[in-house]
């Protein structure tokens, strides 16, 4: 008898449900994690699986030390084994994932993954190869300014990685030429592009809170949002039809920063309403670490809640 | 675009080649990296990938204490991840393998492997299932008398995993309920079944070299040894048509301990002709650890040998 007929007669009869998957790919430090953990409280953590896509380094921080690249690039991660495991998680089967430790920098004992009905991958890669990209419902592209990024990178890798401000600053430096080659080519992958920042065309004082620019590119049906972007709501949300830096049309949804809370609440409600998802605003978007709160996060994680639950349903 | 299209065409265009898989399964002590090692050493390490099933041991030694079931238990291992690591194998793709030490008795960072021409799998359990088993071209099991495997587990586990004689011989026995429950019955899945032991009817003295009787199942196609088996090696080697514990008809190959080395020599030489396998017989066959050597051994790897080139070629 042929093998691979047995071994397909041999596996499981009743095929495992297809989770929905979503990808939040960015340089280090561009809020990926800040992003998902929104994602996740808001669908429940029974209804979600959430995987870092750094634990595919395929060096500990001392080996990588000696080597002629840094994190960033392909051949410093286990891209192949990372492709094969989307292809897994996106068909319904367990993983056994690798682990890096960013307390430790060390490689660690492997975890058994479930994939759960939603299924949200962050890294520095998961945009990089077609054959990861094609494993993903929603890929997402985070891109905040340069000069924000460093300072959210100085700020993180000082406080929970144990490196210098000094330290970081240089590696961010080292990183450049691989974040130029191998992390931003991802942005004209991704079907939303997140850019948290101030607003260009104002002089807002420093301690603005940040905008939020999201890219929605035509690649995915993104939801119709005409009953929001009505001139009384203009000044915290509204749409425009734009090109990309490549020429390629999209809309670029402008949510403000300055909103008021109250406004925040009342532009959160409708949306949720208009997405036609039922029930209360799910709690806890928008949060950033412990205490601080965004209002465009918020407003940027619901869309995709409504992406996510939608294919789910 | 269905997302399963996108994933199928997005993989690799011209698909890997498939390894040769051989399953060595048995009970802990059974001779099973024994037999593998003289396979390996014969093939070349370049033609050959080596993979221990303990591997997928579930918990670490510590936490192994707290459990109520020992190592040998299905539910102490990832068994859905071995099979679907074996089917990864099978059809030529590499696997990020976890790694337990047995040493230390912990599960450290896992490693990447890519199957060569051949592929053996030696362990506890990868006979146990339905799907691991539908992944292997040749399956053995290894069934030494269970006198012969306690003297061979407790010289084994003092020698290099740091136990007391006491600490294996109350581990056998916790472990007996186990070993009969979900190992041993994976002996009615193999096509070789191996038994290394003295000769039940004679009375040898205890230092005569072991004897094997290898159970050939007709479930795959076994190599015609009619020239070898002639009256005059009789003494040497002989094969008896039997039934099997379970009423079903084998062949039982004897291949006698006592033979002389002259007598082994000579042996393999035909085997390896007979079997049409060109140029010199293998070097490295029938060693047992550093020194000792078994003429038994060097026949039985001599034969599983003959299905993997010929399988492979």
């Amino acid at each position: 008898m042929d093998k691979t007929f047995r071994m397909t007669r041999a596996g499981t009869q009743a095929g495992p449900s297809r989770p929905v998957m979503l990808a939040i790919a960015g340089d280090s430090a561009a809020g990926k994690s800040t992003l998902a953990k929104g994602l996740v409280t808001a669908l429940g953590a029974g209804r979600c699986t959430l995987v870092c896509a750094d634990d595919y380094h395929r060096f500990d921080r001392e080996e990588r030390k000696t080597l002629p690249f840094t994190a960033l690039h392909p051949d410093c991660n286990h891209v192949p084994i990372m492709e094969q495991h989307l292809q897994l998680l996106a068909t319904g089967q367990p993983i056994l994932k690798p682990v890096y430790d960013h307390g430790t920098g060390l490689l660690a004992r492997p975890e058994l993954v479930q994939p759960r009905d939603v299924v949200i991958i962050e890294g520095l890669l998961p945009l990089h190869t077609s054959p990861s990209r094609a494993c993903f419902d929603v890929k997402v592209y985070l891109a905040p300014p340069e000069e924000i990024r460093r300072t959210w990178k100085i700020a993180r890798d000082t406080r929970k990685r144990g490196y210098t401000p000094a330290q970081v600053a240089s590696e961010l430096d080292r990183r450049e030429a691989e974040s130029a080659e191998f992390i931003r080519p991802q942005r004209s992958h991704a079907d939303v592009v997140v850019r948290f920042g101030p607003i260009a065309v104002r002089n807002d004082p420093p301690d603005t809170p940040l905008s939020a620019e999201l890219l929605l590119r035509p690649t995915i049906r993104h939801p119709d949002l005409a009953s929001v972007l009505v001139p009384g709501m203009r000044k915290a949300i509204h749409l425009k039809l734009e090109r990309d830096e490549d020429g390629r049309p999209v809309d670029t949804l402008h949510v403000h920063g300055y909103m008021s809370a109250e406004e925040g609440h009342v532009l959160r409600k409708m949306i949720w309403t208009t997405l036609g998802q039922g029930g209360e605003v799910p709690e806890g978007l928008g949060g950033i670490g412990r205490r601080a709160r965004s209002e465009p996060l918020a407003i940027t994680q619901l869309l995709l809640l409504h992406h996510l639950l939608d294919l789910a349903a």
